[in-house]
């Protein structure tokens, strides 16, 4: 006697997931304990702390003056795109045949003087939408958005103004953060809907974020695919000062490796949907300056932000490696498996 | 670009789950915190404390003598069966047409004093195995193991003995055991491969228990089939001193539900066994007196036992609700589903 079959494995997933787990994210009073942490690392499930970081010195103090003040003229790392869609999927024309395709776009990369990349951020932000068909308007997007622990690298004199770990992660987790990031940027950047192999604590200090989350089961949902990558290139009247986004051209990287990545938004839902993308519910939250969010790993995520009344939106997040031992890491590639085999 | 589809996701997600984790278990010196017991509810991986309950009264005291002092004469449940096969898959031979299938043995549940009880247990263990054709021979196998809370019930006397709770576990899973079992028996009854929804700790009193554990992401490889329920019952010159196992007939239970159940034995892994069977590196650990073994909620295990000089087996667990938000219950039925699809 063998067993009743399932109709559809992934979907009864999806639901299932979503029965037993509530898609408003928990918001707690005050910090966790390392313990309560764990438990919820455990769970593998968000948590916001309202006002946690509110008294930290980077909340108080990261003006747009006192980080002029502080870095100055020193060069930065600013990715740059037309339309603030850093490592996005983005469709592609082809020069040749004409046939547009989704490709993974990658900004242009460049280091400005850290003074003029706030400036063109707060200038970009206070110019009215209506004047953005003006030839002086200036279009490209900019983002200090690298992750590769920035805030002690080229970040370095902003980062005792944030503590060197989250204490309870670092002692339930029983690890000192592998990066500290920051990210500083506009209204007109967006990150686009993917995951990380890292436990991710987010905090806000400037303007704010707000995520769309989806839990790690819904892979058949965000539509993955194989992406040629492009990256974007300065060609005609581009410089440094950027004041002309058309200088942009996306140019497909021929000897790139395709990068598997989400295609659906879910703030598009009809767009590449795949037949289980109606059954997601995500969780949206919104960061206030102070607010810490716990991301979990594997967890997809986009986040779109807001200015501060300065015009800029600046975020500091802290990840810690993930632990690849037990069974959630080899059953998330166990679903992105079956999933892909549905296709 | 659609992804290369994998050849067989179930044998890459064993396979994976085995590269990331190893199959020894890990051993504890001493007793966990809270915080680091709950690293490994997050990992869903068992460890074992060597000697943790060696200080606690019931691992010094209870001996026959001292267990008879207690409860004398009063009457406990005792399950009875004619191979120490409770709650185990046992061919059936149908008296009709007389084709064997496999079905779920329940044992015939009756009460006995207790003094009887043990006595009957340690005069089969010290039978030596060569006088097992003798007439005289007790032949059935008696095992007290109801799991329902009997060590706050009917062996309330003995309850004392053991802490009413596993702290780091209580404070960890904050929450107080839903039951708490004592399990009484000899060498000759087995604990056929199964798993819980709970979070067990595993004490051992007297004598030594042999577990087989095997991760939650194995189901496709435990043969589970739906068995039809059978029950043993006393028919011909059974009696409540069971001198005469042949008075145990298995009958089947016409209007039972089917019970899903592993078919597949780790210790004769040729038979029942599916083309995932070879693929599991079962860990293999055995509790001497005084030992605690964490099993997380849903591992599948297979327990058998040797018994103490006196001749019994003794041993105390602890049953914690499991949690079901977070990934790894709707993941586990995942699994599940999509095993049983293949089939």
């Amino acid at each position: 006697m063998d067993e009743p079959k399932i109709e559809d494995p992934i979907a009864e997933l999806i639901t299932n997931y979503h029965e037993l787990n509530s898609s408003v994210i928990e918001e707690l009073d005050e910090e966790p304990s390392a313990l309560e942490f764990m438990r919820f690392v455990a769970r593998n499930t968000p948590f916001v702390v309202r006002g946690a970081a509110l008294d930290w010195q980077a909340t108080r103090t990261w003006s747009v003056d006192y980080l002029k003040a502080f870095l100055g003229d020193e060069p930065v790392n600013v990715a740059v795109t037309p339309e603030g869609n850093a490592d996005a999927p983005t469709p592609y024309t082809s020069p040749q045949d004409g046939t547009t395709t989704l490709v993974f776009a990658k900004p242009h990369e460049e280091d400005q003087p850290f003074s003029t990349f706030l400036d063109y951020l707060t200038t970009q932000e206070h110019t009215p939408p209506d004047s953005e068909s003006s030839p002086s308007k200036p279009k490209e997007i900019r983002y200090a958005q690298t992750q590769n622990d920035n805030l002690r690298a080229e970040y370095r004199p902003l980062f005792s103004a944030v503590p060197p770990s989250i204490p309870w992660a670092r002692i339930a987790l029983a690890r000192d953060p592998d990066a500290i990031n920051l990210w500083i940027g506009n209204s007109r950047s967006v990150t686009a809907l993917h995951k990380d192999n890292y436990e991710n604590v987010y905090v806000q200090v400037a303007g704010r974020k707000h995520f769309v989350l989806l839990p790690p089961v819904c892979h058949a949902a965000v539509g993955e695919r194989l992406l040629r990558p492009a990256v974007y290139t300065r060609t005609l009247k581009g410089s440094a000062t950027g004041e002309d986004g058309e200088g942009l051209k996306l140019m497909l990287e021929e000897d790139g490796e395709a990068v598997p990545f989400a295609t659906w938004d879910p703030d598009r839902p009809g767009e590449n949907a795949t037949p289980y993308s109606a059954l997601v519910q995500p969780t949206r939250v919104t960061l206030e300056p102070g607010d810490m969010l716990y991301l979990p790993c594997m967890w997809y995520h986009k986040v779109s932000q807001s200015c501060s009344p300065e015009g800029v939106c600046i975020a500091v997040n802290y990840w810690y490696d993930m632990d690849f031992t037990g069974p959630l890491y080899p059953l998330s590639t166990f679903v992105r498996s079956v999933s892909n085999q549905e296709k």
